[in-house]
């Protein structure tokens, strides 16, 4: 269980927490993908963006302002 | 298992508690949408909202009133 | 873990004790649609409906008078 | 976690209790149907029949005698 | 948590113990077919067989010997 | 949740502990099949190949010396 | 619970620990691959990468600097 603990001394949500209010790219197993800047997020990886939007073909197809996405759907999350 | 705690003082799910009795946008896996005003919530995004709709291309498709969606096929909520 | 308790006082599954002994409208993952008399479930939105018939197109397609359906198939439940 | 308690005074899996030794039905996700007499199940909804049948279109396609059947795959049970 | 020690004296996975070294057929989720004689189970119905052997439309379609199938993949068992 | 040490002696993983260092054929959910020398493997059935090569109707597809597999894309695992 | 304990003195994560600040190839259920240099892994395999862009064909196909990918997407991990 603490696996990580002795291999590497960072986490990988760590680059949420450095990304925080900064603009991420969401991708969706779907293939949704959303980019917004990222206000919280926590261990399921449920997070929230503000003036957030869905893209289609990297082109803005959708504005949805405040989402919250559950976690379970996420397939990568690259910040800025 | 405290992750969130460290890098960032709200929590995801804060966003659910602010949209209480205000409209939210929900969309589901299989690519349903709902609009309705939000009742109640709870930590696995099992969530019931009132005057309920189910939507099909930004038009109502159904009038489902009270309606209690599982929260394991929740993709994104957005708020108003 | 205690989010639900913070934000809002009833809880999602607290709809479904409100419905017992009345009729409910069940969409499962698949597509198949349910009605019939609420008569118990859980947690895990397992439960079961006494004069059930599944539906097709809005239509009795079957009867089943009793049935249990397990609660991970659940997308939607609507009371009514 | 107690909700259910509170609410109802009979759980979900009560009616696998009263069926046991007798005919049910189960709908896996699948699709498939099978029909045979109830001798266990478990929390989970594992259960085993004995003198099951696949069905298909109602009819008997396939006699599988005794069978245990993993409960995650059950859409639902219905006695009778 | 209890509810099959309340209402039935046998558990599922009880006719895996008594099938232990006998013949037994399984079905997976994609629609594989295994038969062999069963060795091993565990309470995840991960299991065993010996001279196991893949079956397509009840011919022998590939002879695999010993084989560890994960008990995920499993819709049933039948012994025999 | 001792199921199995009442009714078997052997757990379905000890095949893997006898397997350590030998050959194995891998078959995963999507159908890809590997082959390589187990070296490492744990409880979830995560586990790591030496000399792995990807496999498409039985000849080599693709060399990838070392690789870790998930062990939730498994569907069975057969040494030698 | 402690199957791997006994039976093999390396675990299969530990294969990560040793690629770390590596390039390793990602594989995911989708079919989609990455490559990049491996950052931070926890034991749910979430892991991050350097300098990471997605392939297709073995081709680059879109840089995405860091990206944190959720382990459960996860087929394979190749080293080198």
């Amino acid at each position: 269980m603490n696996t990580q603990k002795n291999v590497n001394t960072s986490r990988p949500l760590d680059v949420l927490g450095k990304a925080l209010n900064s603009q991420v790219l969401i991708k969706l197993k779907g293939g949704r993908e959303f980019r917004g800047s990222l206000k919280s997020f926590d261990m399921h990886m449920n997070l929230v963006l503000n003036d957030a939007e869905e893209l289609e073909g990297g082109e803005t197809a959708r504005r949805l302002g405040v989402v919250l996405i559950r976690g379970d759907n996420i397939v990568y999350i690259s910040p800025g």
